[in-house]
């Protein structure tokens, strides 16, 4: 490695976002920074990849150890760009977020800020996806500097095993401090759909999503349960989606 | 359960795909079938949801026992549009594809047609994705029917644990028959990105997503092992991401 590590950041959010913001100064403290980040929102986009229109990036500010590119892709392309498009080397560390909302639980399944750091293990690079539990566009982000730069800190240093990222929840600002950091499982909670019928003004039925989530997981290791209880929720994160107890169980 | 179950279909290649047309036609053999499929391609959609826009599902066609809706959604909007707009009771089963494309090892992270099977899971149904190991828009799937059948079968009959579904890859029809099915585990392979760069009239560059997909798992009890070996890969897939190994070991 180079004096200085090479972080990639991408979000979900948008370039415009404050939580992306908040990532890339405190990122800079540990080395030179390249961001890629789209125009428009994507969240929701999960591991989305644009693969019917080409992707067209572009530098729109460079100074010393920092660069920062503007794309019209997906979380997951604008990692695949750095690594192979936009960087001269391999990032060192790929970081993901600072997410507006939590990406705790299922969350993980739909989010395109965790679906960023999933790519980068997928290329066995050590990846970070951080997520604040508050959706609010103006979400106070001043309590997760410590947290944010112990867990960077440790990963930048010590790495992570070959195909696992972590999956960092930062419980939302209020006058209580948070009070530490536990490493958990993912909660078995879920989203309560509730789809809202409107009729558009030529008298056809269109549908807006939306939902309530429901944590019915008992267990007290899991990453709900942190948040709940007012820690940092970390999970490590595999790419093997294999339910590895049936494989001896079933038969066709 | 009514007499006849009531089979939700999708898939990500869209209403007018080869592969979808097969799966109907398999399926109306067990029951009721409501198609909700979308009129774009959807590959490479993930688990992405629609939530910057409002769906406007249409029914499209009625008949005794058969229903299908085109959508303006990706596979998982579809899946999430039937269970809680479309439908007037929970699906028994919901089944995707057939898929054009191996959706086995890492493919599956990108794939639409695996999200909505995986969807089904995280409401407790019996889900199934299945693909056929040839991306042509005019694959030969004739070779599919008693594979897709006795799986279909034994999970109409026994269902499968909650929060698990089935990744379900057949091979490319060829002259040699498939020998039969296997429950094996997903693959440690993945694709080497290649960008291509091009210029646009106006002077900017813009890239094209592409790559080579690379096998380097040894593992003999695999998806891409099956495969290769002319086998129909079963992959039992689960909802829970967490690295469980590295819970003990990891400390912040």
């Amino acid at each position: 490695m180079p004096d200085k590590p090479l972080i990639l950041i991408t979000n979900d959010d948008s370039i415009h976002a404050k939580g992306l913001r908040k990532l890339i100064k405190l990122m800079r403290k540990f080395g030179d920074v390249a961001v890629i980040s789209s125009e428009q929102v994507m969240s929701g986009m999960s591991h989305a990849v644009t693969i019917k229109t080409p992707l067209m990036p572009r530098l729109i500010h460079e100074e010393e150890g920092f660069r920062e590119f503007l794309t019209n892709g997906t979380p997951v392309d604008n990692v695949k760009l750095g690594k192979h498009a936009l960087l001269e080397r391999k990032p060192d560390l790929i970081v993901s977020g600072i997410n507006h909302g939590s990406n705790a639980a299922i969350n993980i399944i739909y989010s395109g800020t965790m679906a960023a750091a999933l790519e980068g293990a997928i290329d066995g690079i050590p990846s970070i996806g951080f997520s604040l539990d508050d959706y609010d566009h103006d979400a106070d982000f001043n309590h997760v500097d410590p947290f944010v730069e112990s867990i960077t800190e440790k990963v930048l240093r010590d790495g992570l095993p070959d195909g696992v990222c972590l999956n960092v929840n930062i419980p939302k600002k209020s006058d209580v401090p948070v009070k530490g950091i536990k490493v958990v499982r993912q909660a078995k909670a879920r989203w309560i759909e509730q789809f809202d019928p409107r009729t558009d003004p030529f008298g056809r039925t269109y549908y807006w999503i939306g939902g309530t989530f429901v944590n019915g997981d008992p267990r007290k290791d899991t990453d709900e349960k942190a948040l709940a209880d007012n820690f940092v929720a970390v999970v490590p994160v595999h790419l093997d989606f294999t339910a590895n107890e049936l494989l001896k169980k079933l038969e066709f």
